[in-house]
């Protein structure tokens, strides 16, 4: 019953469906699907069928359905020095993607930070929320149920906690519309990227709201949370870590490592970054903060869907005496060093790479660090592409203007 | 020289740097970075340096300062019925992600639509966009500007035109913001997601400008286009392909598939997506479509930072009579079926599953195609996961509220 | 000399300027100015010179360059009974404004509301806020300023209310982008809207900021305030009264007042209110709540420019088993029944006519059932205007369709 | 029975409802409704009594329930030259306000850009738009609706300016969601802010997109086009006109009238009305635009509601050579000379102190004028508050940092 052939031909036959395999183990029912579907389809599914983790572990933690692996080329970036608050040291980044040029960009990037001394970077606020809706009759009845909840925190901490080992309620905050009353959980997730900690535990906070008061329950997570939408509510509140890093680069390094001027990378970056992103209706005020998150999000095991949210990013930039002043702030970077995709193999290695798999000491600190590591890749991002616009036109626009 | 240890001692002394390796091949060079970056950091590297891929033809076309893979579980979901406006048959639908229960959500989902005789889907909009930037005096040579583009379709088709043997230019629309004029070039890139081809042309367009008028180009992508970054633009004008999908779903099959009642995920879809959202300042008005949209991106070659746009979407639910019509709207899905990622060996394999590999007949129907069925995909979550969250609560609340 | 020919004729030659009259009183003033201006342009200036305010004290307190007024139609809607966190009986709406139309259209909804036993309302959340923006040295020390802002909350406070009697500190939420710090103070103003009171009270505990840290002032509005912009942070968080009204009309009611059904006008807020407002990027989820907003503001002598946040707004409606339950949430009304415009001799009487004119008792109570009268008053807007829409289409649609 | 005594013991006594009075002319129904409504509220509304319009026509085109008005102190700030695409020449700009100090802050401004030699202005783009929503069956039939109206361009346009002398048809731009179809009709209404010309026209043509398609009316605003909600629609594609206005001041100029440098200036912006704005997530990169906007539209007749609209401003700073450049770019700021509030007797003075009452000759070039000269007072009052900001910490600032 567990060969494959076996168990592709009753798929076949409508016997099972593939989610009905699970008496095989994971890489034989692997192989069953991947024979089922190449004679559906015709396709050749082999380069899937060949990967480095443990088959078992991921059809436990992370997919079902399964049939093998997606592989994604990964290089590396860096060295560059963090002094972060919790990243501390030399750091080489790595990057899985399928953009060409990319990792060169950024690896030209830190290498302009490093020569600079590196890069300072430090989470300045940290928490991943939960946010659900609750139904109620009306106004009067919501003005009731938040009250509740303003006077009962201690015990919505408890419920909410007693779900977990690691995590901490830091806060609940509620918002009405009308009928329904959200009220967003924000959590210390520690070391974990922490949205299913964060959801078990609302989910016992809830049951308490549900039975003390008035309101229903319509649904875990009502969208104010916001997990993987753009939403302004994550850009202006944040949502996992908030990171910001930046970097002082002199005058000539400027010149001779991005080949302009930190006037031209100034009106580049306010042309572009600031007045482009502000018509443009955008929560996103940088140029490409999403490639080096969604990279390095992938060769570390971090959730792709959440770079949604990790390019909700203000790039500045200022012309001083000294040089060039770049900041990027990533208002809602969600990681984790612990759970989700972190234990794969090729992604426990990115972690390994930075020296940051597992959990950190203190706890939470990995997790900070991991942030802080990818904030100044993204900063990197921004100075190596915005200098590579400037670099063509700028210098002889400058000249022409006589600016 | 080509030897490994070799190298990685190089890079060890400094006498190499990590992109310095160009007269190696693409797999000892990687070799010698897996070397060279274990010894330095402690980690173990191995798992990344066996993949399925061209080395060569990853580091020609993917990525730089190459060490290895990283390596995503795949699952597949389906098979569903869908009529499209390109797609046509029945689809099993690729996903690589690390959440647990994402490939049986949108597995259950797609169940439920295939039993209802399968989705319907549209592109309804499509061009890829690039928005350069150029600076003007002030705001009359801003107007005449416009008016010089305004006035020059025709060359700037040509002058665009001339650098694709099969982009075709759609339109250009222009943005004044004080001495800023932005561009906006909107493209037929066929079967390519088409951002290069995009860029390449609008380059050759923008030089014309340059030519012909006082503009001076600041920046190729002055952030109207926009790219990888969450932009009212894109949710309002599209980017790539706009792509909405739906099914109605009879009110047995919702309550005996998704265990709830139409009724009940109408109240969930407004409670969560649209007044959640709404009060969220979101540009998503859905409950989780990136996940699909990252997980099949990943698996199918497409750019994960652009997952970003791919979560512009609006679901909509309404019970009618007949039981639930459900949609899903994605304002800017980026995708191709040439080019990028979609050559890598797991990629097109998962290409080949959807029978969407490479240029499509007529040219644009395979990216047409696999737009539509992300977005049924899609559509397969949010039913899965909006029936989740209502299954628990809202049948008992119904009958409490007598609703 | 203070003769308006003669100084008219200063105007005319330039011994004086406009704002050069202040030894004359300020009838006098204006008299002159309007010699002036009609002989200089041409215009017939006689209706903006006949007035029924105090001239002295509108230039003391509310324009330069006096000249007169502007004139506005009022109207009045009403009665309705409310039953609010402060407001407490039946209510006439003072609204003024030239749109033809608006006020017959409040007033029905009034009515319908009126009818169905009133409306209920509260203020869910109140404070009024400044965000001054500094300038810091960087990220590090970006830090360091947040963090001595989080260990001396008692000393801001007690810095920001040594300038004002009435107005109490809240809350200060810092955020950092690169090397700016804004800081978020949120005051309870009491019966006045409170814009100058937090300014002053910011600018002490500015100065407190700077001389205790690094921190340089660069703005004492960064912004993120924010006053008179459309902007989530208002949308999300709430600046000035946070206000929800809402009611339940009966089924009969809604077919008899409102020519409609409950079904039909779920459907129209829906497609309209929710489903359009997301498509078109908006802040704004409702029909055209600024238009009551605007109208009341400017018959109560509110700053008409604060309509735009007015317009944060999102109406709900929910067809249930006893009819229709309809709300409106207003994130950020910023009202006050003291200073301001509140003295002019017509506002003040649009107040009286409401009965909430001065300070209330407790101190902020008026203000309170200000924005709880202007909300049900936009509440009725919405019923009004959503009906007119659906009467005409949705009855015969729903008969053809079966649904 | 005309005696304002007896009819306002009808309404005491509910013989007669507030609107009941039309047998009555304008004048007497007023002084019945205030007689009323000071017995009922104890109100003094003898103040609103008292005005200079004719209260026939307000009743006839700006107001029901007519009581008399609300009057708004107006003042005047200027003159300045303006060389615009219609503007041309001198202009003192009426303003009405109750905000102290905000006349004086514009004409600082005013006087500043005087000094340089005037504004420059253009109307870049102009369109009144209407957005109804139709129901369609779903994904499949929006299709064929959208074709239906692409290939019948002539036809749509001939129903539309069928209703209208004047109006012309510039656009129509389909938008689906779903089972929803959103058509934007956008118009050249000539000197008409023109909301109901466009509403009278799209209805028309929405009668034939019904006779023609199977999509059924549901209302004839969908939100998308977008009247008096904060909208990204309207920051990006423009409602009413799209207008830019901008100026050069001279380094002695700046340090001489506004007391600062334009390098401080430029930082205030960036850091304000840039940085702010985008972390603010707003749709308005201004500082006060809203009030100019506010006050300029209540001393012209405008209507005070679409101030939200006139709000999505963009302030672009830049220090160059010759001193300082700066720019205000509003979106879509709806304007008219004729209809609406215009003919009014304060607000007709208040345009024709513009030189700006009735229609323009070409029709439509005053209204353009107009847009222009609000743009230019809004300018003036950026360039003013910006100063106040900086002029007190900037100078010793950079001093201490050695900027």
């Amino acid at each position: 019953m567990t060969d494959p052939a076996t168990l592709a031909d009753q798929l076949r036959t409508g016997e099972r469906r593939l989610h009905e395999l699970d008496d095989a183990d994971a890489e034989t029912a692997a192989e069953a699907r991947r024979q089922f579907l190449a004679a559906e389809t015709g396709a050749d599914l082999d380069a899937i069928g060949d990967f480095t983790f443990d088959a078992g572990q991921a059809t436990d933690a992370n997919v079902e359905n399964f049939v093998g692996s997606a592989q994604v080329p990964m290089g590396v970036a860096g060295p560059v020095a963090i002094d972060g608050g919790a990243a501390d040291g030399e750091y080489f980044l790595p990057m899985a993607t399928t953009e060409g040029a990319l990792v060169a960009s950024v690896n030209r990037g830190l290498s302009a930070i490093d020569d600079a001394g590196g890069a300072t970077a430090r989470v300045t606020d940290s928490g991943m929320t939960r946010a659900p809706v609750f139904r109620v009759a009306g106004v009067a009845e919501a003005e009731t149920v938040v009250e509740w909840v303003d006077d009962h925190a201690e015990q919505l901490r408890e419920a909410a906690e007693s779900t977990t080992s690691h995590g901490e309620l830091l806060a609940v905050e509620p918002y009405v519309v009308g009928d329904n009353v959200y009220l967003r959980f924000a959590y210390d997730t520690k070391d974990a990227m922490g949205m299913n900690m964060a959801t078990i535990a609302t989910r016992e906070a809830a049951d308490l709201v549900e039975a003390e008061t008035p309101a229903e329950l319509v649904a875990i997570s009502g969208n104010l949370c916001n997990d993987k939408k753009p939403a302004a509510i994550n850009a202006v509140e944040g949502r996992g870590r908030t990171v910001t890093a930046d970097v002082t680069l002199s005058r000539e390094l400027v010149e001779e490592t991005l080949n302009t001027t930190p006037e031209a990378m100034v009106e580049g970056n306010t042309r572009k970054n600031l007045v482009g992103s502000a018509k443009a209706g955008s929560l996103g005020f940088n140029a490409h903060a999403a490639n080096t998150v969604a990279a390095m999000f992938l060769a570390t095991g971090q959730d792709e869907a959440q770079v949604v949210e990790g390019a909700n990013a203000i790039t500045t930039m200022d012309a001083r005496e000294d040089g060039l002043y770049a900041s990027i702030s990533l208002a809602s970077l969600e990681v984790g060093t612990v759970g989700g995709g972190t234990k794969l193999a090729t992604q426990s290695a990115g972690l390994e790479l930075l020296g940051l798999a597992g959990g950190g000491d203190p706890a939470g600190s990995n997790a900070d660090a991991l942030a802080e590591v990818i904030a100044v890749g993204a900063l990197a991002g921004e100075l190596s592409l915005i200098a590579a616009f400037c670099s063509r036109h700028l210098a002889s626009a400058h000249e022409d203007l006589g600016r």
